[in-house]
C-alpha cells in the first residue's frame, strides 16, 4: 500500500538536496569546528556558511544566530534565558493561551520562581487581539511571546502590529516561528522581533537542529554553559552536519516559497471546500467545524473537528487506509486531554476531541487530495455509528442498572 | 598530501556503519516519534531499541536514559537540574578543579544562585584523591559530580571508590563518561553513579546527540520544558537518525574495545616512550613532561608539554605536515588563556601554554605513530630557536629602551 503522509505540522522528511549537502560532514570533513588544523578549519567555514545562510533569510545578521538543537530548545532559550537574564528589570511575561508546550511550560516554570504571567484569550478563529496585548501591559512587563502561526490549528497571528506595541513600549518581543519559516515570508524587521525560534525539521531539514535569533543588545542567560560556542549563548561541540542541512533546507524552502504556497493553498482550500460542503449536503457529515481562521493560515493546515468522531479514532482509521494525519500536535498524541488550543477557541470539551490535523508538504498531489476527500466522509461516518450505538447501549445499562437497584 | 587525524578527543569521524543505520531515518522513516501512524510508531520503535541498546551497553534500564543533543547538554542537565531539583535538601556540590567546562561553568552558574561548590585539587598527574572528596563533604552537599577520565589529559579517576563515599553518605554522584564510554568500560553500577554524561561523537557517531542516565529514583529539573518527551525530562522532537547513529556507534565501540584498547595502548605507549627518551638522548629535545598518569589514562590519550614551544604553534606546524591534533581541549582552542587543567598539576603557565595533545583513533596506524614520532622533535627544535632569538630581540630592544631612556 502507497502510504500518504500529510503530517508535516509535526516532522518532514530530509529533502535529497539537504541529505547531499550534509553527507561530507559525517565522514570526510568530521572536524570539531573548534579545532586549529584543517578539519576544524573546514568544519567551522561550513558553520559560518550556514549561520549567514540562516541570517540572510530572515534578514538578520550572523551573529543574531544561535544554533540550537530543537524549536523547543530556541524557545526555552528564548524564554527562560531573556526572563532570568533581566529579572532585575521586571517579573512580568505575556504570552497567548494557544503557545506551543514550550513556551507555555518555559513560561509555567518561571511562575514557580516568581515572575507573574498573562496568558492572553483568542477569538474563536484563534486569533490574538493586538487591543488585549496592549492593555496586558504593565510596568513590570518585561517580554512579549507569541507565536508566528499556530502549529494545531495554522491560524496567523498579527505579529507586525503586537511588535509595534512591544517597541512603543521597550518591551521585548519574542515569536515562535517554527510553523512559518520556510512556509510563509519570515523577516525579523517587518515582523519586529526581538528573538525568533526556527527549526529545521519542519522545513524538510534534519531533527534535532534549530535556531534561535537573538536581536543585537537582547541578553539572555545559557541554558548550557561550557566552552565559549555561539558566543557564550549555547556551549557544546556544534552538530555541522545537521546545521548544514538546516541551511540548504531553509535556502530552498524559501526560496520555493512563492509557487509551493500557492500550490497548498490550493490543495488545502480544496479539502476544506469539499469537507464543509460534505457537512451540508450529507446528513451524516453534520456537525464538522473548520478550526483557525479561514484565511489567516499557513497554506498548509486544515483543522477539523466532528462532533462524535474522537480524534485520535480518526486518525489510526487513515492510518490503516495509508494516510498519516494527526489530532491536535504530534507532541501531545499520547495525552488523553484534549488539546489546549482548540479549548481555547471556545468549542467545548467535545468537538475539541474530534479533531483532524491534515498538514500537507512538497510531496503531496492533488491525488492524495482526492483520496483523502474521498475517504475521510465513510470513517466519520462509521465513528459516529460505532459512538451512538456505544451511547445508546450505555443508557441501557444505566436504565438496567437502575432498575435492579 | 594524506592528513593524518590524532585529534579524536575533540571529535570522531561517523563510522560507516552507524551512517548506514541513519540514512534511512533521514528520507523514508522519517516519522515523528510522538505520532500516532505509522510513520511515528517505525520512529518511536527505532527510539525504543537505540534506548535499549545505550541501556544495556552501561548496565542501566531503558527509562534512566535520556537522550540530549551533546555531552555539554547532559552535564548541565545533571548538575543544574539536580541542584535545582533537590536544593531544599541542601546547597553544597563538590567537583574538580579538572572538570570539562560544562560541569564547572554550570557549577559557577549554580554558584550565582545561593548554591556553594568545592573544587577538589588534583595530584601532579591528575588524579583526584578519595580523602579530599570525603572530607569536603558537609551536611549540605547534595551532589558530587568527577568526570570519569579527563578530556586533556586522558587521567582515569577512582570512581568506584568515590561512588563507594558517596554512597555511604547518602550523596547523588554524577560522572562525564563523555571520554571513557566506548574506550574503556563503563558500567553504572560497577562505577557506582546516579548520573552518567554521554556522548555519541567521541565514539564514531554524530555530532548532536548525547545522553544522559539519570537513576531511577534520582529527580531533576529539565532543562528545556515542553512537551512529554524522555518521560518529561527533555521536551523536544527526537532526534530519531542521530540517536539511532550513536547507538549503533556505542555498540560497535564496547564491542570492539578488548581488541581496540590493547592496540591502541600499544601506539599511545610508543609515542610517549619514544619521545621522552628524545626529550634525555638530545639535548634540543630537553625539557619535556607527560601530563596526566603514566597508566591510568584512557588508551587513545598523550599529552605532552614542551618548555619553549607554544601549543598553539606546535598544532599549526603539525598541520601543516598534514597531522592534525590539539593543544587543550578543542572548545577552548581558540582562548589564550592557558588549559585549567595543566595549571592545576601545578607545572607553572609556560609549560601550561606547551602543551601537544594527541589523541588516537581505529583508523590510525603504526606508520601514522611513526609519521609522527619523526615530525615533532624538528617542530619542537625549530620552533624553540624562534623563542630564543624573539627572547634575545626582545631582551635587546629591553636593553636598548633602558638605554634611550
Amino acid at each position: 500500500m502507497k502510504r500518504i503522509y500529510m503530517d508535516h505540522a509535526a516532522t518532514t522528511p530530509v529533502r535529497k538536496e539537504a541529505l547531499k549537502a550534509m553527507l561530507p560532514y559525517f565522514t570526510e570533513k568530521y572536524g570539531n569546528a573548534s579545532s586549529l588544523h584543517s578539519f576544524g578549519v573546514e568544519a567551522a567555514t561550513a558553520l559560518d556558511k550556514a549561520r549567514e545562510t540562516i541570517a540572510r533569510l530572515i534578514g538578520a545578521s550572523p551573529e543574531e544566530i544561535v544554533f540550537t538543537s530543537s524549536g523547543t530548545e530556541a524557545d526555552n532559550l528564548a524564554i527562560k534565558g531573556f526572563a532570568l537574564a533581566n529579572q532585575e528589570r521586571g517579573n512580568h511575561i505575556i504570552t497567548s493561551a494557544i503557545e506551543h508546550h514550550a513556551v507555555l511550560n518555559a513560561c509555567k516554570w518561571l511562575e514557580e520562581r516568581g515572575f507573574r504571567v498573562t496568558y492572553l484569550p483568542v477569538d474563536k478563529d484563534g486569533l490574538v487581539s493586538v487591543a488585549d496585548v496592549r492593555s496586558a501591559i504593565t510596568p513590570k512587563t518585561i517580554l512579549i511571546s507569541i507565536m508566528h502561526a499556530n502549529n494545531e490549528i495554522g491560524t496567523i497571528q498579527p505579529i507586525e502590529d503586537i511588535g509595534r506595541v512591544a517597541r512603543e513600549k521597550g518591551i521585548a518581543f519574542h515569536s515562535d516561528a517554527v510553523q512559518t519559516f520556510g512556509h510563509i515570508p519570515v523577516n525579523v524587521n517587518n515582523l519586529r522581533v526581538d528573538m525568533l525560534s526556527l527549526s529545521a525539521h519542519k522545513l524538510y531539514g534534519p531533527k534535532g537542529v534549530g535556531a534561535l535569533y537573538v536581536r543585537k543588545g537582547i541578553d539572555i542567560v545559557p541554558l548550557f554553559h561550557g566552552g565559549p560556542h555561539e558566543k557564550g549563548r549555547r556551549a557544546g561541540t556544534e552538530n555541522v552536519a545537521g546545521i548544514v542541512g538546516f541551511a540548504t533546507a531553509a535556502s530552498l524552502a524559501v526560496k520555493e516559497m512563492p509557487k509551493e504556497s500557492r500550490r497548498l493553498t490550493k490543495l488545502r482550500d480544496k479539502i476544506i471546500k469539499s469537507i464543509l460542503k460534505a457537512g451540508e449536503d450529507d446528513d451524516r457529515m453534520r456537525g464538522v467545524r473548520l478550526n483557525g481562521h479561514p484565511t489567516r493560515r499557513v497554506p498548509n493546515n486544515v483543522n477539523f473537528s466532528f462532533q462524535g468522531a474522537e480524534g485520535e479514532s480518526i486518525v489510526l482509521r487513515l492510518n490503516e487506509k495509508g494516510i498519516a494525519a494527526s489530532t491536535g500536535s504530534a507532541c501531545s498524541s499520547h495525552e488523553l486531554k484534549a488539546s489546549h488550543v482548540l479549548l481555547a477557541l471556545g468549542i467545548g470539551e467535545e468537538m475539541a476531541h474530534g479533531s483532524l490535523r491534515i498538514t500537507l508538504g512538497k510531496d503531496n498531489t492533488e491525488k492524495d487530495v482526492n483520496d483523502l476527500i474521498r475517504i475521510l466522509p465513510d470513517i466519520i461516518f462509521s465513528l459516529r455509528e460505532i459512538s451512538a450505538t456505544a451511547k445508546k447501549t450505555h443508557h441501557a445499562e444505566n436504565d438496567n442498572n437502575e432498575e435492579s437497584e
